[in-house]
């Protein structure tokens, strides 16, 4: 029935600034230190298959209709869920109206960058950040300015500065993008005065206040973080959030949260036909009785986790590590001594099964992060977590001479 | 906690040619005959709760990585799934290494258009398609080249010398667009003959086929469609489908197929972390052994309610409609006299609760469809179909005197 031919010259008619082909898939590596990964032994199993039997039997009809009846906001009962959350949580009065679900908090990007960037445009970032925020403001042909951030987030005089000195270029960027608590590498939390000084600064420049808070809930015990930047002024501030990192990250159900004409457009551009009803049905159903409980003893796992990764950094690394402990999440930012490119670490990383983040992919300057690194840890048992960081000291001294001293070189 | 602050204008950050603010949902009209809804008592909903339960207890913990460890291309058992619906309906030979999972299929539009479409660039799509991919490639500034349409489907001697016209411009068009079974919005079935003539012209071009066969499994009964264009010449086709309108629109599941050197770009092109997982097993774990048994029996349905809605339609519109009658799906398109711009009963028709999917919105050269229109029977009972065609006759003959005569006026 077929016929062999050799087909079009695809290379000839793909669009110009095409990235890369994409390889093969060929699974996780033993040593898996990267991506929003979370721990298998704390996903709900038996409470998620009860209640999507449950949430299914009972309205199940409804996925008949697009959005199940629902509209282009989402599922009614989950964007109750995140308003009382965000609310208990995070200090935000808002209601279902204003939530909008999206399929992960990175279409929550896509529609904000969507909704005002255009090629040429001025946006602030802090100067270490999620790679995928970086790497989508950069492929929209826009400027990303870095904001030096310190152990406590965003330097305030020097986003200042960064401000005035647009100003007197005639620039108004179009947002501040930042993760003010568990700040993605760094793991800091934003102190309440910084985030006072700096809702003050975007409101003199008429800037708005891109927040992601999608690590917000996984806040080790005994911490407390001031509330979000939207709860503090409604109108300054795009939200956006996630319970990838809360549940599991192969569910996508994030949301955003926006004044009105704002959260409006961004249902105008949002042309998917609705986000995944299933997994809304599933993590409000299971949400909606357990999220106190099950993200407090996530977190209680996660935190020994990082303990373990610090024990066996500063075991195998030694003095050569500066770490930033972070105050909630899933990852460990690290810096090697300058004379450290992580970068050649890469290739015989790999080899040995380890992968990690390159502090340049998550940088806006990747000059500036040439010794540094990030570790995730939800996903990789403690033996994982000790047997790969010690692996990974052995790479790196193989390939640098650092570290000179460490558990793992006198074994 | 929070300041009143009006915020920054927005107005003047947005970026240009943003497109109109989203009104509030305030739920479907009575009559609601747009859009891809199925049928609520169709839905296997104590089936798909079982199934859920059971796909989630099996595999639950791996829900703890993106695409639960399945990589990009989504979930192996739907993929598998795919390969097999796909050989056995369609004739394809394909493999779960060809399927790429999308979030319905209109992700898949909006891959295939990232991977090929420049503003300037040219595409030719039938004249009468998805309102969806028209607009799609109008907003990326890209020229679409009517086809013109009999009852069964493409006019091939319209495509050469389209293609020819083209040529002698030097202009190599980016891709066919076609839904070759089940047009929508005409419910016709491409001819086997025209098939491989359509391939014959696309191969002589250089011109790749895309081809959206989201309603090809809801043939009816005692019709058997040809292959699919991907299945007589698989270099030459990237090919898309969907399980939306087999199970449920709002499942967001649905798939491309394409030779590597595509496939692997649409990858690269796909960056939300994956498509939800959740909805991917319960789609594989319910279809693997319901398929053919659920979309048989759901044809029949769907058959039951095309033949309620044409009899509704003879009945109150008599000789004032030419009908289109499909071979299956979900929809039914109608034509009334010249003098009817049907763009003028949108507002009088959703007065009485009424809405239906003007032509214009449905063509690539607006003007030539001022009095056809689209009407959906799945999701409507037959008892609604009834009364809302009457009750769309009767604001058609109030607004332009036609229909003259009909079951609706007469009484």
């Amino acid at each position: 029935m077929s016929t062999t031919t050799a087909g079009p010259d695809y290379s000839r008619l793909f669009r110009p600034g095409v990235p890369e082909p994409s390889g093969r898939f060929t699974g996780f590596p033993k040593f898996n230190f990267i991506g929003g990964h979370n721990d298998p032994t704390r996903v709900p199993v038996a409470d998620l298959a009860a209640c999507a039997e449950a949430v299914l039997r009972r309205e199940g009809a409804s996925l008949a209709l697009y959005n199940c009846g629902h509209g282009p906001q989402g599922y009614g009962p989950l964007r109750d869920l995140v308003a009382d959350k965000l609310k208990r949580h995070r200090g935000l009065s808002v209601t279902r109206d204003d939530v909008l679900i999206t399929s992960g908090s990175l279409q929550g990007l896509d529609l904000v960058n969507d909704l005002l960037l255009a090629p040429g445009d001025t946006v602030l970032v802090e100067e270490l950040s999620y790679g995928g925020a970086i790497s989508r403001v950069q492929a929209k042909g826009v400027h990303a300015v870095p904001l030096p951030l310190d152990d406590e987030g965003i330097c305030i005089d020097a986003l200042s500065n960064a401000l005035d000195a647009l100003q007197a270029k005639g620039v108004t960027p179009k947002y501040i993008y930042t993760i003010p608590t568990i700040q993605n590498p760094t793991g800091s939390i934003l102190p309440l005065a910084r985030r006072e000084a700096l809702l003050k600064l975007a409101r003199a420049h008429g800037v708005p206040v891109f927040e992601d808070e999608c690590y917000a809930d996984l806040v080790w015990a005994g911490i407390e973080a001031p509330p979000a930047l939207y709860a503090m002024d409604p109108a300054q501030v795009i939200h956006i959030g996630s319970f990838s990192k809360t549940l599991a990250p192969a569910l996508r159900s994030a949301y955003a949260v926006a004044p009105w004409p704002v959260l409006a457009r961004l249902i105008s551009l949002k042309t998917d036909a609705g986000s995944a009803m299933v997994e809304q049905m599933l993590v409000a159903e299971y949400f909606s009785t357990h999220f106190d409980q099950h993200v407090t003893a996530l977190s209680g796992v996660l935190k020994e986790k990082l303990d373990c990764m610090i024990e066996a950094v500063e075991r195998e690394f030694g003095s050569a590590a500066e770490l930033f402990r972070p105050r909630g999440g899933i990852f460990l930012w690290l810096k090697l001594p300058a004379e450290v490119d992580v970068r050649t670490l890469v290739k015989p990383a790999a080899e040995r099964g380890i992968v990690f983040n390159p502090g340049p992919e998550w940088a806006v300057d990747p000059g500036s992060a040439t010794s540094q690194l990030r570790l995730c840890f939800a996903l990789p048992s403690k033996a994982e977590i000790r047997e790969g960081v010690a692996a990974f000291a052995k790479v790196c001294f193989e390939q640098t001479g650092i570290p000179q001293q460490s558990g793992n070189i006198r074994n």
